[in-house]
């Protein structure tokens, strides 16, 4: 296999940072594609270059040779499959189920967070947190959600490791971009999950990831609407 | 095994039909639960039943035995392990990522679509939608987008069968909700599409789902905006 993988920036882009933190954890090589966001409008740069990729136009797609995988979850499952020695599942069909729950909660649901509190890596935003923490009942209503959420995964008895289900899973990966958001808005959370947050920053993949991020010192507006500069 | 499946009411809840048609295509026995919608507020009853079965307190739920499993896709991903005989996903491996990238894109996006044309079985609602195609250039996009999307499936050599795939797959109920929506607003699409909805209503597991919503004979306000009765 050849992988590609294609992502938007990484400050930004958390869809793209799942997969790629995924491959990165569990050393499978890729070769890395970077289209960066000057806006989603159909004849933005961006657009027209991940249209001419697949018919989704949008970031993460993986490319295995001819076959073109669009979507964060949809490639960490075909990863899963091509590298079943690897475990980037937990390995017991009962902890999958939970897991998959998780990271399908993920993909479709916490729509406040993900609206109010864009991921920044580069920046420190603790005022901006306060403000949309005391402005919007529904972000604060998914944060405790996410929290009882996490800290009762990372308490119970199925958690023999530092991570969400013992050791790294697509899970982490999924959760890693929601980690960054608390940490860079300053978003107060149970100590099980701060420490959560702490390992999460100082994880293989992660930690490249942000490393990266801080490079790329770009800034676009549109992810960014509460501010007009960096 | 022994499962259960809670649901909300068939003639509007969209993610609940999804794991019930796969269910029964491929004659897998469960029990099902119907917990009708009254609101989604957390002092409901249909919160606080779907919050005594499982923390998310959504529906669908899937119950075996001791093992709680939150989400469509989740207990999709769950059934065709258990059940690998029955190819719940294409078995081609090139052709599962692909399904799994469709269903991906279902599971988070099309909201325009899910916000707009809520599943109403029993309805014919053709001046309804009318009128939001007209006001609703979003929703126009997607429609577009989304025929194409199966259009190029559907006539694609990949598929020797009437289904997405070829033979009755995931994809195909994760779809179901879809078509259903298409036609009860009378929303023109391309011929292979009309011609794919006309299947997926005929298809069993599908066409018992339908044949229930339409004995319910219950108004959810919340779940039709546009009217203040039947």
């Amino acid at each position: 296999m050849n992988y590609t993988l294609y992502i938007g920036n990484k400050n930004y882009s958390t869809w793209s940072m799942r997969p790629w933190v995924v491959l990165k954890y569990f050393d499978i090589p890729f070769n890395e594609k970077l289209i960066k966001f000057d806006s989603f409008a159909d004849d933005s740069l961006f657009k027209r270059t991940m249209l001419s990729v697949s018919k989704y136009g949008t970031v993460p797609i993986l490319i295995d040779d001819d076959l073109v995988i669009s979507d964060s979850l949809a490639i960490c499952e075909y990863l899963a499959e091509k590298h079943n020695d690897l475990a980037l599942w937990p390995t017991d069909s009962k902890k999958r189920a939970i897991a998959r729950s998780l990271v399908a909660k993920m993909h479709s649901g916490f729509q406040a967070i993900r609206h109010y509190l864009p991921m920044n890596i580069e920046a420190e935003l603790p005022e901006i947190g306060q403000i949309i923490l005391r402005d919007h009942q529904d972000v604060k209503n998914e944060i405790m959600f996410l929290d009882e959420l996490l800290s009762s995964l990372l308490t119970s008895k199925n958690s023999d490791g530092d991570y969400l289900f013992g050791n790294f899973s697509i899970a982490d990966g999924f959760y890693a971009p929601l980690c960054l958001r608390l940490k860079n808005y300053h978003i107060a959370t149970s100590s099980v999950l701060s420490d959560y947050i702490d390992t999460i920053c100082n994880t293989k993949g992660v930690k490249d990831w942000i490393a990266d991020a801080l490079q790329e010192q770009s800034f676009v507006a549109m992810d960014e609407p509460y501010r007009i500069h960096r």
